[in-house]
């Protein structure tokens, strides 16, 4: 089997996997994990995020996180910004990408954000001033495959928000599937129509193994011509709707499942499944991962002793 | 959208759920789940294993369960048997078919059945002599997809086995992933491979979640021209090489999915789900099925009170 055109996996566990943990990871421990992202190539790294620490108290030491950083030549490391203070204290931190974010479902927003859809825009054209081509800018489109609140969204919703942050200078561009309502056949049309906005270079799938179909989107949306993807270690993650139900899709679960399709990440397996082990001793808890457990499937066991024939 | 063509499920739970429980669950409540599979229209049920009761002490009820069971006039009661043996119990017990099962790897089938491939080929056209065309026999390929001891098969062994199925007289083919080592590029290629050997409405795919793949594989195979699958309530099942990882692809996980994608499976998703809930009281732990704890894609959230923007 020929090899195919390379999936780019970027790493959010620090931010999405970490942000809905009960458990306040130390800085110190955020830090090692960062630092073995960077070394292990990739490409882009969601460090933290710059929010109210009432709101998210589990990421109160985003500063202190990107402060400790060993920045790896090759790595982006990312900062979710809500609003205009948000991104001052990003770009304070030597954040290398901000990443804004908004959703496609008002009432997500307003739970969310508590801004409506013009507040975000406005607030983004602040940053996009404050940044003045200093920084890339990322935007996400949250809730883009339906909201827990208003169900399916339209894509040319979708895509709108997409024309308008592609205005706003944004060099990059995420739908995310926040609380795990995509299916494969909904991904592949909306990543068709959105790669007739932005180069699939530029466009990035944020999946949620909610419902169990993570991977199924994620190879939908590769065959429709997408190429980035975020991914989170271990799994970790999750929606607050959906208690005990599995988080991001899996880092080391995505890279497994690529090896075997033969499609290039250019990350060390053995070296994610291993990174990925440390991580219930810091939340307290089992992950959702699977291949952490199981093994990659070249992984082979011996034959039972003394096998014969009855 | 249109409603693509329909997929049928099958569902396992019986057997391939319950025989890897260490708790016995009592012979009324397997009766009990039979007859609600019936009543909710499962085409194909397989409601236990005959064998050796000191190989798999979980299903050592299984002539119990057969006489049990309320039939339901749309749907096929199937017994796996391994040996001319458990052929003449199932046929005693009153299965509508029985499946046959070797595996691919001759490792795991010494292991697993302590035969050779040819020895199971005997005793699969002893099993068709005895049977006479008196009940229907599908014939299953476990580890069509890699073997835990041998890694990948060759699709022509694999291939082969079926031939030697089909001429045996058997009608229904099924490929197994046994310990969970299907991609979806190889599930497509094998697909349909073996359609130029069988019909669609004969095939059946099995799968197994052991690394995320479960459903990904699922909407591989079919786009690949396959409409029949295996499932387990729950995702009850698992693999002996992969403690804690999610076993069989899950029943109301996979109809979820095929809702979304409007694909007609004709089983009603809130009564599997509720169903579904039964389980964790039977086998004493939480089940790796997405859908039940989530909730179903339209079952949306209502707004937080008090909502406005800050």
């Amino acid at each position: 089997m020929t090899a195919s055109r390379p999936l780019v996996v970027q790493e959010v566990c620090l931010r999405d996997g970490l942000q809905i943990e009960p458990v306040f990871v130390p800085t110190a421990e955020k830090i090692r994990l960062g630092n073995a992202f960077g070394e292990l190539g990739f490409a882009r790294v969601e460090v933290s995020s710059f929010v109210s620490p009432r709101a998210v108290p589990a990421l109160v030491d985003a500063a202190e996180v990107f402060a400790g950083l060993k920045r790896a030549a090759g790595t982006v490391y990312v900062a979710l910004v809500p609003n205009l203070k948000g991104a001052e204290r990003a770009l304070a931190a030597g954040a290398d990408e901000l990443n804004l974010v908004m959703s496609a479902g008002e009432t997500h927003n307003l739970a969310n954000m508590r801004m409506t859809a013009e507040q975000s825009f406005a607030g983004f054209a602040q940053i996009a001033t404050l940044n003045n081509g200093s920084k890339l800018l990322n935007g996400t489109v949250a809730t883009a495959f339906g909201c827990p609140f208003e169900g399916v969204q339209a894509p040319a919703k979708v895509l709108d928000i997409v024309r308008r942050y592609l205005d706003l200078g944004c060099t990059g561009i995420t739908l995310a599937d926040t609380t795990g309502m995509a299916n494969p056949r909904q991904v592949a049309r909306l990543v068709e129509q959105a790669l007739q906005l932005v180069d699939a270079a530029a466009l990035t799938l944020h999946f949620h193994d909610t419902r169990g179909l993570g991977l199924a989107n994620v190879v939908a949306a590769y065959d429709a011509g997408a190429q980035r993807f975020d991914a989170s270690l271990g799994g970790l993650g999750g929606c607050p709707f959906a208690p005990g139900a599995s988080g991001n899709i899996c880092t080391e679960d995505l890279v497994a499942m690529c090896e075997e399709m033969v499609i290039p990440t250019g990350l060390d397996l053995l070296r994610l499944i291993e990174l990925s082990k440390t991580l219930p001793a810091l939340v307290g808890h089992e992950t959702s991962g699977q291949v952490a457990k199981a093994g990659r499937v070249g992984d082979l066991h011996p034959a039972p002793p003394g096998l014969r024939a009855a």
